[in-house]
């Protein structure tokens, strides 16, 4: 029996781009992927992009969760903002509801909720925060985000189900959580660390080769290998899985295709 | 039998804040009227406020609607923005999805939909227009507009039900629509017309007697004077009747606590 | 002797990007071009990308010019706003003096003002927005617009000096203004017509012969085909001419090489 | 002698609305001032108020600062965002030349630069935030801040001409820097800490009486009673001396009134 307990989805970001600007190759990723965390407009995204990846989406069959982000489309989400607990419920809330407007237009359930970009990190850094931000979701929602974290934490205590996520084109911090920066550098979406790591290691650029490991020992061990080297155990336990790939990351078809095939063959060996 | 079929109700446009920065006399505002429209972020509000003001309006068992307007926080929504039709109704959509949000947080319905400033005013000089903003209201929503205008063409057209409005602080045209500009500017939230009028006459303030006639003509005649100085009758029909008054109108409540008074009457007189 | 009186120079909008949003392929067009347009943060730019653009331009030796927009990233500054002429003339200066500031830090001098997208149609549609916005402008800073329409008449009624532009990757309606619309459409930055024109012409991908049979006719005869297939004589008289390109139209650099070597057997032939 | 060794004069932020939102009584202030802060349309203020404020100061010979803040209407500068250096630096080069776009439009000299809000907080804490926003500031142009401090010590290393503030509407921390929070809260414009302080003692309303008092110590002994109760040294030493006061402050009118009779009263004792 896997580490893993269930079949693994793969859930990518989508709809990031704003206005003229073009973000992710959606339209290809869309066909590859289980869960679209679709921007709400306030990292990125707007309102006609919003109902045009719903569309996109619906016609794909793809499950749809909100992807709310802190409200700085200069910085994409990824920039700290210090915003009260109340401030983040609300924005939570506003950010949730309009891309509701677009799922109900469609005739469409919202599937989940998973955070965007550095809100994601200081949610996992800071219980505070992580309660403001979930107290912002619809009841009986389910949240995505690292088991064994403030994010699994906090969900149990305000009884939202839980969604485990793994990361195909994020490496780990040893403390199993994420290697976080504001811009895809160096070929893969691998980010700095908030507190400092090997930053050779990060800057090295990743072949598809090493790409497909990365993936294929969450999947198949559920551990990974940190940026210092170490093997760290992913704490996943007994959730419901979804591998998260982003689609502004430089080569993010290839990745969500390597990763749809290790996932497919794990879900046939294990699950079928 | 008055001219008006149905007992007459009062909306005022709120949350029009943003930030720190405040707008009118909500507080004072909201135990006076019957329907709240609450702005959406775009033109003013933001998710604090809304949300802030949706509880306020709960609390007082005030029915509450949308005020989506164009996306323009600096010019307050009173600025034209040519937007396509696709994008106007995405971005309703989006605000009105918002709002539910907030609503739904709190287990209160979504009253109605009324467009906000130089939106409204474009709905009822364009058709198509009025089309692209009604596409985004959810099904069966009723919407606030001006009797006889595209306002109620498009929405008998969409199926959306339709509330006849009255302007207890708006002069009105001899074409009996609204004169409308950027800022309150005599006293009165007297706005300069869209296509030239009588500026000497705009300009001069009213006194509260002339507002509170301003008012009862409207309310038992169905008949405003223009700024012309001519009386015009007002094509209501057979609708429900709600007047509207703006929260960022100098004397705000003055002019509310008087319409109240009016409308009271009114109502009492001919349908209790 | 030629229909232009003086030498040709080539100019491109820069530095329009956001936040993590590219846009064009700025540092493979820069080699190529005289005059930079670099965008002022309304419709897109933000300082960090002000200040590297500004940078770039400075270390390959080309003159700078402000771009000030309307403000509105989401659309780019392709869609109409209806502000005063004291918001315009604000916006403007805020733009230039912001633009300026980099270029002071890095000791470059201030070479033009080329108001960006539908502001430079509005302003040849409307005497009233052109001297809004060219009040804006330093005095004695040259401005870059089309002969013979309200861009050229209000230059000369303020004393500004005024470069002729003419387009490379733009068609001109037989009234000889621009075919302007959101977004580059087809293959070249073909825009819609403002007050229709032959869709089915417009819509026809150009190959690279024919923009360089429209950037040959213009440099050499001062002179182009309209998008209803009229030839139309552009009224350059003695003015300094520069070529518009962009660098958000597919095939940028292409287009630009094309043009540099059009206008470089042009200059030489009858300038050296 | 007197503790400050030259005579004070008085600042406040001006210009710090955004379109129809109004801030604090401008136009009651700048006759009573020797210094203003125009804010420069990050944190509040658009480019007709920044005009407008601009030539109301030029109007009454008041010397006329940039007052550069973080990118957030929303938050009015009072949130904490984590910008790279490179942006901290941009933003305030871009800020400050936009005001000097209206100072040159009006034929006024920039007289300084001093920052707004939590980033002026964040660059008293943090040398390296005080060192990118500095070396955005024009050479030789005189930054205002709390002498003691990274202000101080930074302007000193980079040459900046310092002058050193006091604060008559803000309490000290015993470590003698601000009480710092987004709104005004309690009659003053107390802040609540950003480390933790006396919330009992803040939220206490000073009467007339104590803000007088609070100005007098500082200005006549260079000493200040912290929010523990505790009287601390103010580190003047030889500066320069601008007395801030805000605009926003409920009573703001009334402060620097009382403001300016003190500040006149030891002027005229010691320097005149």
């Amino acid at each position: 029996m896997p580490a893993l307990r269930h079949p693994v989805k793969i859930n990518v970001d989508l709809g990031e781009g704003y206005g003229n600007f073009k973000c992710g190759p959606d339209d290809e990723l869309i066909p590859l992927i289980d869960h679209a965390n679709i921007a709400c407009g306030f990292h990125a995204g707007d309102p006609l992009i919003m109902q045009q990846t719903v569309r996109s989406c619906k016609a794909h069959n793809i499950a749809i969760g909100a992807h709310p982000g802190l409200p700085d489309i200069q910085g994409f989400g990824r920039r700290e903002i210090k915003m009260s607990p109340e401030e983040l419920t609300a924005m939570v809330t506003y950010q949730v509801g309009a891309l509701r407007g677009f799922l109900e237009a469609e005739g469409v359930p919202l599937n989940h909720v998973k955070p965007h970009g550095v809100l994601y990190g200081m949610m996992y850094r800071d219980k505070e925060i992580c309660r403001a931000v979930y107290a912002g979701v619809p009841k009986g929602v389910p949240v995505f985000g690292l088991a064994g974290t403030y994010h699994e934490e906090v969900a149990k205590e305000l009884g939202l189900p839980f969604v485990a996520e793994l990361y195909g084109d994020v490496k780990y911090n040893p403390d199993k959580t994420l290697v976080i920066d504001r811009k895809k550098k160096y070929g893969l979406l691998i980010f700095c660390p908030v507190d400092g790591c090997d930053a050779d290691f990060v800057a090295r650029a990743w072949t598809a080769e090493e790409t497909k490991k990365h993936i294929r020992s969450q999947v198949e061990t559920s551990s990974v290998t940190a940026v210092n080297g170490e093997n760290v155990e992913l704490p996943i336990g007994d959730h419901q899985v979804s591998l998260c790939c982003h689609s502004d990351s430089p080569g993010a078809v290839e990745i969500v295709t390597a990763a749809r095939a290790i996932v497919d063959e794990f879900n046939k060996k294990h699950f079928s």
